[in-house]
């Protein structure tokens, strides 16, 4: 069986989590805690990120998007029209920019904040740099947070996917990071209306509910996070 | 014909510019300065990144590794033994793995420090946050060098490229990188022998001539740099 190293409120492990489960490959979940720079787990990935894939015997397959290529080379193929990327290359970019611009202009400008901010450092010891949040950091993620709704409303009003017709890996990364951001009730909902529309759509999905049940020690979800009817 | 959107020093439009070479693809250079945020070119791409290729009534492709997968998807394939990414998935991930460690981490506590610092602000205006470049991120982004290159070495000395047996991708992002640390005199070649090893056989290749003539307006290339023989 597949083993997945991720920490649940680490977006791109929930992305490659997501990617599992719709393509229904089984797999088993290892809680890595990245600020520890475990040894043995910076023997797996000597980045030190997350997330890590480990196969049996193979050699581990680190990082969000080389898992992706990796699970659609490997199981993606065979899925037809379950399959997560298009088949046109022009298509394909269109997805791959996407799933980019979650994984590190998203992750940069708003999720790095949050999460670290928020969760990280309450789960960290003061001497791996735990702590109260930096009130700062979190009002420039905030600021950038509206602006990527604006962007993504855009997307969602013009398209019925992000990037097209069909669901794709642009959005489970999309959907990876805001349910993160969401948890922490970030999001204003009633300002995001066509966000919300296209979110409904993927947090109903079989593949979403192990995430939705993901718990942050003495921090309950906000109300809208496991409300299907948010 | 092909437009490729870039500047000279930006290590990601380098890497592209070397897989349009290496490819025999005929294309045309744009200089952009992405610091400008010219409207028109955050129409092409709104993250404002480099590199964007356009290709004639198409759609832009955005960002060096969407790029990368849509040009071997467009040409690689026809490529044969000179194709830059392996058959095998496994072989594959690891080229993506590195290509990912280049593109992201590497720019992400090196170059981005020395190209900005040492060449952007030179060129922006005061306005734009141009001025004298900043000696403590330089100072960090040499650390961060050192421990690069070691791992650079450990790979040079382990496998025939950077990736295994045949040149790949991931050989082409790290000489990128590589090559604008180069013009600014940063690499002490003397400490690196297995990565020189490496090095000189990815510079002398004729992708790379167009690369070794780029100037920076009043500041010349240190002595290794267009050397065949440093």
């Amino acid at each position: 069986m597949l083993k997945l190293y991720h920490h649940p409120f680490s977006p791109a492990s929930r992305f490659t989590r997501l990617i599992l489960s719709e393509y229904g490959i089984p797999f088993e979940c290892i809680v890595e805690l990245p600020w520890v720079r475990r040894r043995e787990f910076l023997m797996l990935n000597p980045a030190g990120t997350l997330p890590v894939l480990l196969e049996n015997d193979g050699k581990p397959v680190c990082g969000a998007t080389t898992i992706m290529e990796y699970l659609d080379e490997t199981w993606g193929y065979s899925r037809a029209d379950r399959r997560l990327l298009p088949d046109h290359p022009r298509q394909r970019a269109e997805v791959r920019r996407l799933v980019d611009w979650f994984l590190h202009k998203f992750e940069d400008e708003v999720s790095r904040y949050l999460v670290y901010e928020r969760i990280y450092k309450q789960e960290m010891r003061h001497s791996d740099g735990g702590g109260a949040p930096n009130s700062e950091a979190l009002r420039a993620a905030r600021t950038n947070l509206r602006n990527h709704l604006r962007f993504m409303g855009y997307l969602a009003e013009t398209r019925r996917w992000l990037a097209g017709d069909t669901m794709s890996f642009a959005d489970l990364a999309a959907a990876a990071h805001i349910s993160c951001a969401d948890y922490l009730g970030e999001i204003l909902w009633q300002n995001a209306e066509s966000v919300r529309g296209w979110y409904a759509k993927i947090k109903s999905r079989p593949s979403f509910r192990p995430i939705l049940t993901d718990k942050v020690l003495g921090m309950p979800p906000s109300p809208t996070y496991a409300d299907l009817d948010f």
